[in-house]
């Protein structure tokens, strides 16, 4: 007999028979004469409904069976008379495949707190919550992948291991095959410093500066020593870039995938989704509605500024023309000024890194942000600089080696063109479609300083 | 008026009219009164052929632009005259975007050898044979997560960041950030040695024991100090890892997922692929088509060693029950004796990891691999050891410590169930379809030893 999943055996139209259901017992309850057991295998958020008589041999092995073990059942599907579900399963037989001790196992049914979970990130995936996350992430993963393959761009590889430091964007780590106290360079793998990369932007624009659009997805890396709910020093991030476009393109692209990504969520997870907006954020609904049925503001960087200025509400951080927006200021512009998403463009260039083209004012540069509500910044990207002086100059006021960069500089050397791209926090998009508000739990094993287990 | 992607132009079913076509100037030949130019966007390994009449501004634009020079022209896409393509561009207008100098631009229209351009990895895209490299890359890449998500696998982004050194499979980087010399890994980031994973299975193992069928596509590292055509630093690995399923299950999947991804690239890519069976590797489309065509072959190893034992080929290394296979033994099976890919199984246990599930015989455990032609092995996996007691004496045996694996040994003490997995090598599969016998010319920025440019 065949194994069905237990996704496909709720989903389906007619009943299938004879069928074969395998997964982890969440409940059991035991009536005079039968059994009901709630069985999931984690290809969907709900349960299966499984009933079962009792014989001498089945109570024996039920005995065996309790909260977190693994069985295996055959049966036949039939229409459940319970309400909630279509399908349940009448079995024939039950088999216990992995005990798990009643006294010991750590997922007992009841409500456990998110930090205990962190704990047993090995274990949380078999929660109801956690299930629906790492399902909202796989899709939201294929939904990025299917979004650029739509649209012709070409999924690039950049490295990893960099001998350079791209943007200064953060700290980062060093990797090496030297010892603990050695330090003899000469003798290491690359045998020159080497580094975990922090954004494969720049490598990114010399896939497209070839193939047209491309795109990046892959993990990311900041030493940073923060321990706050937005921090990780192991994050994914997807990272777009176009030959041929300029800051409108880039802002369009951006606000595109925002809303392609979060409505094949809503679609393909519809019942993982309301999971959070039931328990998690009430508002979550309104909030991806919003998102979804609005275009974005777009907002000039000085606007922003004298929009900051003049309002009311007090802000930990003063703003003026030449700081940087902190997420109070993000926050305030998408959820309270204008109550949807707000693309901020033409940043000073002063806070701005080396590789973002000069507007006409020599004071901004071709930047924008996507700020959304309760995230803040979402996306940030801008359109580069494609002008060989402009850009020599630029780095020679940041004290950038041009040497290090040779290749970098080639690509406007030779056949230079108007590009543009973006990068966008995966786990900040997967904060805003669950409204989680901890990093640490919409990544399977996040890393933290002084955390690196499992 | 709209830039049109060349390959769009180039697969039109009709003509679309007045357009914009932006790209890099591949050739250019002067005429009597007007000019030919072919030129490339990167959406296509075809030019689109660009016709423009003689005027005293247009002469003086097309003295600027050699190849490699990038450029607008507007015009109007009419049938084309000449053989080869459908459809050209009958040029109005024609603007030098970014020049690119004949005495410096280094890929002046001739043969360059792959060697010369490793040198230049940044620009080789740009080229016929690299541009179709990346973009089969891409959607070699592609049909990877569309195989699995139509098969109802999640996608899980396993750490790339480990305290643990997995099955041993090869040498690790560390990760630190401390600086060179410094030796107390009390202050390091994580506070105790960190390296760079060489496997994703073992949390994703984890992650398949709650949500069912998973996989993982990123990047792993070894530190090999190889300089062969074999062996990068940093390349990509595609793991997949099913619950309640077996070794039966897993070389199934093997066998699936190696068609449907090279099936897919066939169709998506013909005009790549081609230029590979032409220009690389005159047997490629036979050696793909054997592949797609036939059933792997299902073999004991206690039969290959047999076979290779019997066999009046030499081989460099001898072989006996107990030894590993050799690339010229996996060769050897696939392309001459059985002339297709053939999977090898049930290896002795004292060459595997301790992870792979123990036979009934106490000599041999359920492991796979899938040896195809040319490649030698492309895959390898197992069914893994469900059962505590039996891993926790192979551990001990493999002086493995309990302490550091206990959230791998507690998938098997709580609902624990058979499952199986495998990896295979992205850059093995990209050698495999293109012919190509270099590693480092299939990935975009390879990283070996003394070498991290880009």
């Amino acid at each position: 007999m065949k194994r069905v999943k237990i996704h496909d055996v709720l989903a389906a139209d007619a009943a299938l028979g004879e069928i074969v259901v395998k997964g982890w017992v969440r409940t059991k309850r035991d009536s005079k004469g039968f059994s009901f057991l709630e069985i999931n295998d984690g290809s969907c958020l709900k349960n299966v409904q499984v009933v079962i008589d009792h014989t001498p041999e089945i109570v024996a092995e039920l005995d065996k069976i309790t909260t977190g073990a693994s069985v295996r059942i055959d049966g036949t599907m039939v229409e459940s008379p319970g309400k909630g579900q279509k399908w349940e399963v009448r079995a024939s037989t039950i088999r216990l495949l992995g005990a798990a001790d009643a006294e010991t196992f750590p997922l007992q049914k009841k409500r456990h707190s998110d930090e205990f979970l962190r704990g047993i990130a090995h274990l949380r995936p078999r929660t109801n919550k956690y299930g629906a996350i790492f399902r909202i992430r796989s899709e939201a993963a294929q939904a990025v992948h299917s979004f650029f393959h739509e649209r012709g761009f070409r999924y690039v590889h950049t490295p990893i291991l960099t001998g350079s430091d791209c943007e200064g964007a953060g700290e980062m780590f060093r990797v090496t095959t030297l010892e603990p106290g050695e330090r003899n360079i000469e003798e290491d793998f690359f045998g020159k410093r080497t580094a975990l990369t922090v954004s494969g932007q720049l490598e990114a624009e010399l896939m497209a500066l070839a193939l047209g659009d491309v795109y990046t997805f892959g993990p990311t890396f900041r030493a940073e020593n923060s321990n706050t709910p937005r921090h990780v020093a192991e994050f994914w991030m997807i990272e777009p870039e176009m030959a041929f476009a300029d800051l409108e393109d880039n802002i369009e692209l951006a606000e595109s995938m925002t809303k392609s990504v979060i409505g094949k969520v809503l679609d393909a997870c519809a019942d993982d989704v309301e999971l959070f907006a039931k328990f998690v954020d009430k508002q979550l609904m309104p909030t991806l509605d919003n998102i979804m049925q609005n275009e974005f503001v777009r907002l000039p960087y000085r606007e922003a500024v004298d929009i900051l200025r003049k309002t009311k509400k007090k802000f930990e951080y003063p703003v003026e023309f030449g700081t940087d927006l902190q997420t109070e200021h993000e926050r305030f512009l998408s959820e309270e000024k204008f109550k949807r998403p707000v693309v901020v463009y033409d940043y000073p260039k002063s806070i701005k890194p080396f590789y973002m083209r000069c507007n006409d004012d020599n004071e901004t540069v071709a930047a924008m942000d996507v700020l959304v509500p309760r995230i803040g910044e979402l996306i940030g990207g801008s359109q580069r600089e494609e002008r060989l002086d402009v850009l020599q100059e630029r780095m020679a006021e940041m004290e950038l080696s041009e040497e290090e960069y040779w290749w970098y500089l080639d690509t406007r050397r030779f056949g230079s063109v108007p590009h543009a791209g973006f990068g966008m926090g995966f786990e900040r998009l997967l904060m805003l479609i669950t409204g989680v508000t901890n990093i640490r739990d919409v990544i399977a094993f996040p890393r933290t300083p002084r955390h690196l287990e499992f």
